[in-house]
Formats: structure tokens, sequence, C-alpha cells
């Protein structure tokens, strides 16, 4: 029974902040995954110099061939990010802009679910379409449904233990990372034995 | 006759790579200005660290502030980037990121004009409006018309020099530069002495 | 003094159904508008046939001609629309596309203010970036700030008398329908006398 | 064997003029179409009222209803459509208003692929993002790869016949929908007997 395999996943972390609400959000996933989801946080995109052709000629840093293959060896990819200027953290983007260069290309065919919270209503929204933009070209199978915006954060995450405490919240993404479950089984390739 | 006034740019350059065809275009940008224009690079974005409210906290990194205060001091900025994965390059939105958070925002009600080039036949569309949508949020005045988005970059860049050597391009982005000088004119603030 | 000569503002509007909310926002304009500042509103956008250029050949529809002459002589124009679809909804599209053809284009270099008004948390945001991207082709001077995304909308109409009520909202609108006579003010032509 | 089965697509054209090239390249797809895939045009979209609240609650137009079981009753749809204004026609998204309205709504869960001609060098690709956007929201999977943006069109269809001759274009396409038809077996609910 293939459909009830147990899948990992692994947490991409838009934000560097050490209190990050997002960080609060990456950290509540495994605990959070339904039965039978694990959640793995990959390592710290700070950790990738900027992107540039000329240093990718001398040879891939390490902590992105090292992310590359965790991403390649997963079930899906959960990226939590929080929104900056109407758009995808430049941080992010510059993982993102590595990640791709890598061959085969980790993201290619790969379920991801996307997490955007911020301290405003809008919960991240715009970030989240520029996101999949890039992912379209990046050959993924973004989740359409639900989309999670976390709006409104700073009530819902504990000020001093930086834990996700919001019930609603938790249940929700619950949900997602089941979604994100069924999604995966959906689109894996099919042995027609 | 303040309509007749020189007037200075700055450009903003997306990509680190040596031979970058942006670059190329960048470099021209002094030459190919009309009269009455000047355009001067700003530094390299690759001297930003990577954004994080934590190292902001500890102070500004001084390649920020010294970028900020150019672009406060100039009439307008022209950005000129390549696309990476149908969005903005993430060195570029990080440096976008860093200079969002100085006080005051540099970019606020400035004239902004965007370059985009690339190899293939769309030219960068897709960064441009991904690169206006920051650019609301930073309360920028973006020209509308003409759009610089040059396909097939690579045939109008010398390739041993890598001067921008295509005279139709040049021409283009002549006429791009003083639409953005007649921008700038339209949208400073009035004295009603 | 031309800072303080009044303005006479157009709306428009994306909605036909009769209890519409984003009507309801329309209508209270004229009486929220700071002194000194009209707001008429443009005919019905059902009026308009389905754009196509077959039609169009044959002359335009007289409600398409009547609309672009009322925005080509007014002052600004705000468009006021519920989102349909996480974009603008088809109907407005339609006069968009019809008014783009008209001869001079109406919309050129004219400043713009948007309004959407949403059930929902988000309040319209994603079908504000998509207006604003065909408005980049159509080169008017849309309003960055502050953007009037009216989320939860139902709350801030009376649902019996189908006016807004909700004071906050209506000081909001009203903060923003005097920035957009700042623009018009700060965009006008200037006489070099 | 269900990987084998015969596959019907149907075509949704965004184009109302009799002369339309992308009604040329919409006709042309059931004659492209790898073996084993059929391909259907819909009916006109211009047989849709404007979309309206009130016009639905007096009941669905049967053109619309129509429509949607047509859409309901095929392994995928095709959206062959030009850009109007940088965007999505607005009697494009009119009909995608109203059949997302239908319940069940029809494009759910369905795979999706978009085809964009234009005269200019683009192709009409910032027309596919933000229908892909609206595809987000009403749950169908859409194809990222290969995009079909057939720019310069017009040197494409032969101008007397109005027939897609572009013999490159021709083979393009079908790579198109032989991935459209490989997304559609691989999305496909599994029975697990």
């Amino acid at each position: 029974m293939t459909t009830t395999a147990p899948l990992q996943f692994v947490s991409l972390l838009g934000s560097l902040r050490k209190a990050s609400f997002n960080a609060a959000v990456a950290r509540a996933l495994p605990g959070i995954a339904p039965e039978g989801v694990g959640v793995t946080p990959l390592g710290s995109i700070g950790d990738f110099p900027h992107y540039s052709q000329d240093v990718q000629e001398e040879g891939f840093p390490a902590a992105v061939t090292a992310m590359a293959q965790q991403i390649a060896a997963a079930d899906a990819v959960v990226i939590v990010t929080p929104e900056y200027n109407y758009s995808v953290p430049g941080v992010l983007k510059n993982a993102i802009d590595w990640l791709s260069r890598v061959s085969p290309q980790p993201l290619a065919e790969k379920p991801v679910a996307i997490i955007t919270a911020s301290p405003g209503m809008i919960g991240g929204a715009r970030a989240q379409y520029h996101l999949r933009q890039s992912l379209v070209f990046l050959d993924a199978y973004v989740l359409n449904r639900p989309e999670a915006m976390i709006g409104q954060v700073m009530g819902k995450v504990d000020a001093r233990t930086l834990e996700l405490v919001d019930a609603a919240t938790r249940e929700f993404l619950r949900g997602q990372l089941g979604a994100l479950a069924a999604l995966v089984r959906r689109v894996s390739p099919r042995t027609t034995a």
C-alpha cells in the first residue's frame, strides 16, 4: 500500500532573524504534521553566498549542494517565509537562484507548499504569487489549497517562548500538511507493473 | 529654467557576474544618455550582507548607508538587471530589502526606470512586473514607457570587449533615459513662489 | 493658485450587482471627498458589449465613447472593484479593453487610485496588482499610497441602506482621495510661462 | 492499461475576432494532437452575458451550464488566448468568472495548458501568469512545461486561409499537448484496487 507509506517533508525558512515569527511557524511543523508525515528543517539559507555564475563556475558551495540533496531526497518541500517589500525576501530568492542551477534541479516535479506569516492582515499573500511564478519555471507541483497566509502572527506566537500557540492556526497548518501529503501521493510517478 | 537643469541619475546593477550582459548595458548608459543627463554607477550589491533585522539592529552596513545616500541625492535611479527564475535576482531583491529599511527611505518618491536584458526572446519581462510591485510599496515613481526589455542580448554586446554595440538598442535606451528625464521634471516638487 | 483649483474625479465601478458592497463604497465617495474635490460616477460597464476588434471596426459603442470622454475630461479616476478569482472582474477588464482602443487613449497620463472591497481579510489585494499591470501599459499614474483594500466589508456597510457607515474606512478613503488630489497636482503638465 | 486510454481535451478560446490568430491556433490543435488525444473546441465565450450575481441568482445561462458540463467531462482544458493590456482579455476572464460559480466547479483538479499568441516578441507572457493566478483559486493543475508563448504570430499563420502553417510552432504545440496528456495521466485519481 504505497498510499500509506510514511512521508518525509523538508522545510525551507525564508528569514534569518533569530526571533522570526516564520521560524516559529517552521519549528512547529514537526509537531503539527499528521501521522505518517515527518518534517525536517533544511539548513540556513544564510550560509549561501550571493549567487553569481562566476562563483558557481568555481564549484557549488557545500551548503547549496547539501540542501539540494536533502530536497531531492524529500517527498515534498514546505517553504515558510515572510514577505519583504511585497515580494519574496532577497535571501530566500537567492537560495532559489542557487538551487535552480544544481543538476539535476532538485525542485523539478517536487510537491511544494507555501506558508507566509506577517504582522499585518494580508499575511504575506503578495509574496506567495511571486514565489509561485518562480516555481513554474522550476517545474514544481505547488499545492493550490489550502493557502496558508497567517496574518497578525504576533498574536499567534508566544512572545516569550516563540512557540506557535494559536490552536486554529495549528489545526489549519495540519490540514495543509495533510493536503500536501495527498498531493505527493497523487503526483508520484506510477509504476505500471 | 528648472526644466533644463542638468540631471544626475544613478544605475543599480542586479548581476554580480564579471562578464554580465546587464553590466555591459549599465556601463553603456553614461555614453548613451541625452545631453544634460549624467549616469553614475552605484556600488556593488555584492557588498551587502544578507538582510536580517538582527544585523540591521547592530547598525546598517556602510555599503548600504552609502548607496542609500547616493540614491537620495540622485534625480532618478536606473535599475539594470537580469531575470532569474522568472523574477528579480535574489541578490538585487536583497539590496532592495536593505535600502527599504533606511530612514528616510531613499526610493520614496524617486523616479525609477527598469532595464532588463536576457539571452531569450522575452528580455526579462517577468522580472520587471515583480520589481514594479516592490516599488509600489517603496512609493517610487516608476517610468511606464518605454519599457526596456532587451531580448537576445548576446547578439547586441561585443563578445570580446563586452561593449553594448547594437545601435538600435543604444538609441532605444537613449529614448528611455530621455523619458525618465521628462518624468523627473514632471514629478519634482513644485515651488509655488 | 493652481494648487487650490477644484478637482473633478470620476469613479469606475467593477461590479454589476445591485446590492454590491463596492457600489456602496463608490456611492460614498462624493460625500467623503475632501473640500475642493468632486467625484462623479461613470456609467455602467454593463452597457459595453464584449470587446471584439470586429465590433470596434463597425464603430465604437456610444457607451464606450461617452465614458472615454468623461475620463479624458476628469482630473483623475477612482476604480472601485471587487476581486473575482484572484484577479480583476472580467466585466471591468472588458471595459478597460474597450477604453484602451479609443484614440486618444483616455487613461494615458491620467492619475488613478484603486479601491477594492471584499468579504474576506485580504480585501482584494490580488486584483490590485493585476490592475496595476494593465495600467502600466495604459501609461496611467497610479497612486502608490495609501492602498485601499477594504477587508470584511460586510461589517462596514449598513445591510439595509447599503451605506458605507464605518467611520474608520470613510476617514481612510478621505485620506486616499486627498493623496490622489496631491498626485494630480504634482503630475499635471507645467506651464513654464 | 489506463495509461494508453484515449484522452479528450477541450479548447477554450479567448478572442471573439473572426480572423483571430489565436482562433487559428485553436483550430489547428485537433490536427496537431498526438495519437490518442482528441481536441474539441468549446462554444463561444461571446455567448455568456457579463457576470453578475443578480443574473446568476435568476439561473445560470444555458451557455455557461453547457460549457461547464463539457469541461467537467473532458480530461483537460487548453486555453488559447491573446493578451490584452498586459493581462487576460476581459471576455475570457468573464467566462472564467461564470464557470467558477458553477457547482461542482468544473476546473477543480482539472489539468490545464495555456497557449498565448501575439504579434509582438513576448507572445502573451504577461497574460499567462495572471491566468495562472486565477487557476490557483480554481484549484486546477496547470501544466508548467513547455509554456507556449507564440510571438510574431502573423508570420506563422497563412494570411489567406488563416491556417497555422509554421512547422516549428506546430511541432512545439504537439509537444505541449503530449506533456498535457502525461500530466493528465499523472494526476488522475488512482484506484487502489
